[in-house]
Formats: C-alpha cells, structure tokens, sequence
C-alpha cells in the first residue's frame, strides 16, 4: 500500500470548492455560512457537506452554522495552503504555460519561480512573468532556486527521466500531468493529473441521460 | 439532490488507468491480466481493484484473472468510449490548444470537429488539425455542426454567459474547465474541472510527509 496515500481524497479533492463558496461569503460580509447553502451550491447532500469540513477539525453551530473567519482558515491550514510553496514548471508547452497563468493557484499559495523547456525561442523570455530557463540547467537551477514542488508538464516519453533529474535536484514533491506513471523513490509525493478521469466522468453522466442506470 | 450525480465517481475516475494498464498488457500479447497486478501498477488494494471493474459487469476468474480483451471492451462500453462524441472547443487560449493536442483522447472517442475563439489572428488558423471558428458564429456554427459535447476553456468572467449560448445551440454536455459554477437547466450534463482539486490532495500528500497525521 502507497504510503502517499490520502485517507480522505474525495472530501479533500472538494475543500477548493468549499473554500471559494465560503470566500465569496466572506467578500459580502457574512460571518456565519450554514451547512445547507454550502450544500446547495454545490449539489451536495448537507450530511456529506459537514463530514468533509469535519477533517479540518471544524464543527458548525447548531442555527448559525459556520463561523466564516474560522472556516477558511482551518481549511487553509489543513492544506497548507496558509504558507507559500515554491515550485518550478518543467515543460513550458501549451499546457504548461496555461498552468503558469492560472490565477487561482496564486490564492492557494502556489508560487511559480521559474519554467525550464528545451527551446530555444522560449528559454530567456517570460511566460505570465515567470521566467522560462534552460532544460539543460535544469538540475543545478533546482537545487539554487530550493523549489518545492515540479508541475511536469513534458511530453510523456520524457516524463521518467526527467522525474529522475528532478528527484537527483532535489525536489520532493512532484504533480504529474503526463500519462506516464512516474518511478520514483517513496519519499517523494507524486499526484498524478490525469484529465481522462474527468472525461470518464462526464461520459457517464452522459450514457445515464441515454437512460442506462448506473 | 442533483440527478446527474455519478454513484461511484471514484471509481469511474480510476477507470481510464485500469484501461491503460489493460491495453499495454493486450499489447504485450497477454490474454489475461490478474487483478493483483493492476492493483500494483497502480499503488491500490487489490479488493478495490476488483470493486471498480466490478460495476462494469466484468469478474475476474479465479487463478486466471481477467480476460484482456473482454475487459477493455467492458470498460470501453460502459463509459461509452467504443463510440465516437463530436466536441467542440469553446476559447482556444494556452489551456484550449492544449486540450486539442491531448492525444488520449482520440482514443477515447472525444473528436474535436471545430473551435471557437475572439482572437481575429486566430480565427481561420488550424490548431492540431481542428479549424478555429469566430466566436460570433458559434451557435449557428454548433447547430450545423451538430456537437454534442462543448468543452469550455473561455476566461471566468465569460463563462456563464458563454454557457448560455451553448445551450442555445443545442449543446447537450459541458466540459467545464472554468472557474464558474454554471447555472444551466438541468438536463444538460456538466463537468467541472477543477484542477485546485488535484493540488488540494498533493497539498495534503505534502502536509502528512511532514508528519501531520491525517
């Protein structure tokens, strides 16, 4: 058994959702939020609702619900998300630039430092003002820059031995968005981003409107 | 409760690696793959292995496994993937061309038939082979084209209104990789992509490598 494994996932894969409901009650000025209108914007059962917050050690009050303040900060430290995590993206492609420019990693304390890709046309410029370097530097520029964690956005048969270059720098956590399940030692935290689950999903809810049960 | 809930969504989303590990084993010539060793390839239970395959109808035999063939076109079907789904692309930005170049998807019958954007330099150009259309021309362009899946990869703050359109033309599933909730009737099929999602479990991967417990 993984011992990366995460006991909760599918509560944990919902906390950003919570925590945008919750954000956009704080901006209006609410200081408590109940369970049932998280529940109800998210098409979620208010049981499942209290059960997911309950794992960041949160208990809504009978009545009022949640204290709003609280909540988002309970869920921010459980995630870690109340720090800064530095990472560096490896593969400066369609996707991976895409990732650069995706604001809402920047709330949850992702903090891109540098890019590496193989081009020439693209190493020394910037892509959303994140530096794009050299993939020939790249073990050296790891291990000075301290990153974190590395977004692997390669093209799939380079997805092993770069992971390898990246755990020989350093790194300690790796999110995977090639198709390849990465090797690497137990130490290190790979998540493994595979948009074919998401598809999977859709095409089932799809065949259920065709009227097959599932 | 919405009713286009998917029962066992993990399941479902763990189906598209049981099927890359099957197809390269029906590669390798094998007529038989135990559930043991999906369950090692992919770091789960070997019990939880034979659950998901389950609610595609297939049983492993004992001492034997599963048939190889049998079971990707158990797979296939139940998701609806030994069909072709016409799609179209709406916002052809970093994040869209990078949808377009998702070769797994091929694979998995999602055929982009065309793609929508604003950008008058993009407009008339061929990304990945699929024509980029004027986002002023989409509902007729959808109606004639006769899509069934629209994936949504436009800016937020166009996201709702954008839906709309979709739904107008006749739209009858969205592939949201938006940050918006959309409000859209309830028969159309809405999947969110939420790629804080993925994070939110590397986050947490990362928090117990620390020696939180979670």
């Amino acid at each position: 058994m993984a011992k990366n494994k995460v006991s909760y996932a599918p509560s944990v894969r919902r906390l950003p959702s919570y925590l945008h409901i919750i954000r956009q009650a704080q901006r209006a000025g609410d200081y408590y939020i109940s369970g049932t209108i998280i529940a109800q914007e998210l098409n979620l059962e208010p049981i499942q609702v209290r059960k997911d917050l309950a794992i960041t050690g949160i208990i809504g009050k009978p009545k009022k619900g949640y204290p709003v303040e609280a909540l988002v900060a309970a869920i921010e430290h459980y995630l870690g998300w109340d720090e800064v995590h530095e990472a560096v993206l490896v593969g400066a492609g369609n996707l991976g630039s895409a990732l650069l420019g995706y604001q809402e990693f920047q709330l949850h304390g992702l903090h891109f430092v540098a890019a590496f890709d193989t081009d020439p046309e693209k190493i020394g410029q910037h892509v959303h003002g994140v530096p794009i370097l050299s993939m020939d530097t790249i073990e050296q520029g790891i291990k000075s820059l301290g990153a974190e964690i590395a977004v692997l956005a390669v093209p799939s048969p380079r997805a092993q031995s770069t992971a390898e270059t990246l755990v020989r720098a350093g790194i300690g956590s790796i999110w995977n968005f090639t198709n390849t399940k990465l090797k690497v030692p137990d130490e290190i935290v790979v998540q493994r981003e595979d948009l074919s689950s998401g598809y999977a999903l859709l095409s089932v809810m799809m065949q259920n409107r065709k009227g097959r049960v599932v």
